[in-house]
């Protein structure tokens, strides 16, 4: 076969990129709805077939509708915030901005997920794993953008709470010492997914130019010599 | 509008699911043939839209042709196979199998990608990972399973070499002190995609049944009750 015969159809790939480029990072628009079992089963095979380092597939998904649990998650979110609003003493205008911001929909969500990863799986040997043992807990995350997508796809948003205590994440859901929490994601239908990534609408923080984060043979090099020099040209119309 | 209503269309739907179940790791079916630019920059920029913790995009990609750098990151994977391989000296029987793998195509494949993470990039106060460091890390790990994923969908096989040493590739690509290796990728266009994870496929370890990676409520409950009997009996059924 020729090169590039295994390419998906164009219609095919519209569908991945435009998960890819609609994909949100939701706290904001989530509505009163449950997600049939079906969609979620969906959701998690895609997370469930990322690639995992020596196949080790290290990670658990645990699903959370419990009220109770749910209302102690948000109280760990808000200690959090408040420690973090504290960091921001000396610069208030950014204090400010940052108290305004909507950070998380743990109690308005239909489904909080905890993602999480076991080192021990398959192991003590874990193949690739050896010498970087740091590529374990990336497999997780991984399966996390998996989920992420697939979510997209089936019109179900999904917002990463990283402002949260692993302590009272592993004690809340019961996890084991020698698992790690990896991410707190709240899954709803919405009302919309905002054209543009929050942050960046809010003006926190501008969308970087693609040619800022492609380096060429050595990290940090953004001049490009004759082998790039297409590339970099393309790099820099976008 | 109604729930749902932000669901892609079925084709853009099928075309996301593609990519994520016919994604492989590949080390073994490169082709001789460049990547054109125009597909080089859809898998960057793919890559560049993933999730990032504050909106930080910490990522950089560092583009690799060069021989002579990929000849050193070679020999860097050699000693660390190596040691891997030692590792194994209790085990005849998988330290045999583990020999017989390929498990690299950093010479073979049209262009090597070292992904890395600068955790000082709009800091130092990076919003939402004031409370989990590692949440920086995370997102890098997002961005390459998007350009792993776009990748696919244009017919271009992607191999994470893990086998590495971080402080090889620090010296070979300049990367900077404050600055962490994630990633090093081979891509190229290939003769096929297996069916099935070359790992499984060698009998090395078996993809695990999505049940016993869902839990319920908490970690490591996997009898559902009541509220959950739907989705369980669908989890045991696929």
């Amino acid at each position: 076969m020729a090169a590039g015969d295994y390419a998906l159809s164009n219609s095919e790939k519209d569908g991945l990129y435009k998960a890819i480029f609609s994909r949100r990072d939701v706290r904001s628009h989530f509505i009163q709805k449950e997600i049939p079992d079906d969609v979620l089963l969906r959701i998690l095979n895609a997370a469930h077939h990322a690639p995992s380092v020596g196949f080790s597939q290290p990670w658990n998904f645990v699903l959370v509708k419990d009220r109770s649990t749910r209302q102690q998650v948000k109280e760990s979110f808000e200690r959090e915030r408040e420690r973090s609003i504290k960091m921001l003493e000396g610069d208030r205008e950014k204090q400010e901005r940052y108290s305004k911001l909507k950070l998380e929909g743990i109690l308005e969500s239909a489904l909080n997920v905890c993602v999480t990863y076991d080192p021990t799986r398959f192991g003590p040997f874990v193949l690739g794993r050896t010498s970087i043992e740091d590529t374990g807990v990336y497999s997780v995350c991984c399966a996390i953008q998996n989920l992420w997508l697939a979510a997209r796809a089936e019109g179900v948003g999904v917002g990463w709470v990283s402002i949260l205590s692993n302590e009272d994440l592993e004690r809340l859901l019961e996890i084991p010492a020698h698992v790690k929490p990896v991410a707190y994601l709240c899954l709803g239908y919405v009302e919309e997914f905002a054209k543009k990534p929050d942050l960046e609408r809010a003006g926190w923080l501008p969308r970087m130019g693609l040619s800022e984060v492609v380096c060429y043979e050595k990290w940090g090099r953004h001049e490009s010599d004759d082998k790039w020099s297409g590339l970099a040209s393309s790099l820099n119309n976008i």
